[in-house]
């Protein structure tokens, strides 16, 4: 049986899945997903529905109406399409914070490197600070019986349990990561704004992997006779490099 | 001598080259292959007769009545060019699995570095998962002596011989790779879905280089004034970065 | 209270504005920018007024009319925005150097792990040797009373301090790393000569990176029998690679 | 004094102008140069005049009548500026090699990498072998006295001793790397086909990087139960993932 959506929510929804549609397009842009993967979620301004990505539908097929609205238990309205099967992690997270109007998970490159080590990006400098007060946690991996049971609904649960036990601001650490799984990021202003910080995540932990790699640095300088020789060649009034000028 | 198409396959050659050919563009677009590298092939409902991407000729080149069709048995059949070099590897595949749909040969580098270093991509994550059930295996080197026989069929005789001794599922784990070559992969759908298949694994391995410099990370977190400073300089109500408002 | 240019620099200023606006509109354009970040400056003639970036607004929200004036001492003149928070580091590189004429600062990605992990971008052949007279320094971190007090203007203090200490010329060496932070490149040009020296920084520390995983190679070659089979499988008279022509 | 081209080889001078500036180009389609780095050579039928880029111009300011035409001893012949400063490398390998059609020297990141390590790119595999017969060499630094001297000649000496004394095929082997510095490649049949074959040892060095790393590959599999869970997510009757149709 298909749920009713009350005629009053019908303009603010609508608004919200060409929001959330454009958001889910973003992810492509920036490279952070192919194929059907990924998905993009907003909430009503009263937090009872949520509009999302449906599930396993191409992002070159999707209209805005194609997006799926929930209320926050889950429950599909007149709706083409299937939610994400992510959709119950997005719904608990908004439960947990009641201020938060976006929510993006990605397979994105980087991210997923240190999710699938099981590590935490590290804040390794200022672009990192800018953005995120501290590390970006990684939480647990979930036990077997995490994984049989409400899988989605669980990998919701240890983010929730990784942010309380060390005592991690959901507004000044805008992103997670899930052992073995990959980063979810959100944000306290729109869905747009939680799609440029998953762009923003991708980003630090692609810096973070090459200043591992800067830390561990090897290799021998050039000489310096061919030093000197090339700056000179293109620098300074005996340069052979390029042009006096035009010559007709 | 040339082979004849019987006319009752033309309408449905036409139609498998035009998809094969369409396939084999997708390479390019997915920057899985460079110049004249790589190639897609696709096989009909009866399984008699395989189209498949002629040698050595140009992407930007090729029209759909270029594919060349060949039988299981390596003929070729009323076609401008030679099929690709590596037509006995997919005929093969082809007879072996008599519901596969398509198939792909890329040089694609990550996947190549996997299989030049002669090691399976290992299962670290979702993102591997859900598309292979368990690690894509790479397959042994040929022998001296199988280099210099059938190369091509030998080099399928190898995947099978991987698949068979490892008790590998060819649907549940629809690629491989070949010691010092490169990967192979397939789908039960259809040649576009092969290539879809071809751009995962190389995502896939993509990730595995990643996290395993990940699991090795070195480096010094940032010191915590300036981790406080820069978050606080964009962040909460003392901060200096952005605008308040458009001055006029 | 506001400031006003003077009449008789209104037509250099309105010059200058579009100069640093399409310099500005490059750091995307060469990826060494995502969001809001980076940042370009130039400045008039007689070095009384600087022309920068707004700060945290979006590239592609920009026009060369949003672009901010200031003078040395970081006063602001009849602009619609703030200027970038990194002004004040602007200015005072401008001060030391009287004829430097453009200051770019990134957060790209190899020269962000250079600064991140507290490390000179070694000198390690010509195409560093063409463009930078020895290692591009990496100045030290900022100490949390530094952080604490006129952070950006310490920025600046930090960097002239580096260059003095080790006496590099700010004209042979047109860049430089500031630890756990990122890199600034500068012209004695241009606004745009400077975006395209930091362009040359990204990439010669992106080399850098590679020469250091290449110098602890590991892997063993291709056997012998493979080489030759695939070489001549492609080359020479018995090549069965590609089209000896098309055939009809 | 400028010497003037003989009239019977105007036409042939013009087409392969037209032809080494489409080679340039395609070195920036490529990315295998920023700015005005790297050059395309080619040469008249009778090897009496090269055709070679301007030094020091930008890509996109270049037309095909500005390439650059000297004969084999380095003089220049009616041109409108001055030819990269690299062409008496260029003459040096034409000279040596009569048969040898197109030269391109770059400064593309992965194969500088190798250079700058002072390295040998190893052949990994069938993508190698396919363009390479054996490793592709790294020429000796040059010494003090040789880099004072004339240095653009003696690279191309280096080049030539690492070739006879390593016992190297110039056309089974069309690429080497100087110690400290970069990449040449070149071809036997046109400029274009060289700039192809720059494109290869690019994607080669590439590959190799990376084989380097999986060799000594880190991390844990993922546990099974996860691996089961998300493959049954997506696959087989109990699938949650994706649609069964479109409901309305």
């Amino acid at each position: 049986m298909e749920h009713k959506i009350p005629v009053e929510y019908l303009e603010e929804i609508k608004k919200l899945k060409q929001e959330v549609y454009e958001a889910n397009l973003k992810l492509v842009d920036y490279k952070l997903v192919i194929h059907t993967w990924g998905n993009v979620s907003g909430i009503t301004k009263d937090r009872k529905f949520m509009v999302i990505k449906p599930s396993g539908v191409s992002y070159n097929e999707l209209s805005a109406d194609d997006m799926v609205v929930t209320d926050l238990e889950n429950n599909i309205y007149e709706s083409h399409y299937n939610p994400s099967v992510d959709a119950p992690t997005h719904t608990l997270l908004y439960k947990a914070n009641p201020e938060m109007k976006g929510i993006v998970h990605t397979h994105s490159k980087n991210a997923v490197a240190f999710a699938q080590a099981g590590k935490d990006i590290p804040c390794y400098g200022t672009t990192h600070a800018d953005n995120f007060y501290g590390p970006v946690p990684c939480a647990r991996a979930l036990t077997p019986q995490e994984i049989d049971g409400e899988y989605e609904h669980n990998t919701g649960l240890v983010i929730l349990e990784t942010f309380k036990n060390r005592n991690i601001d959901f507004k000044a650490t805008p992103a997670t990561l899930v052992k073995e799984h990959g980063p979810f990021a959100w944000s306290f202003k729109s869905p747009m704004d939680a799609v440029n910080m998953a762009l923003t995540l991708e980003t630090v932990a692609e810096m973070a992997i090459k200043t591992s790699i800067v830390a561990n640095l090897q290799s021998h300088p050039a000489q310096e006779a061919l030093v000197t020789r090339h700056y000179l060649r293109k620098h300074g009034k005996n340069a052979t490099y390029g042009q006096k000028s035009k010559k007709h």
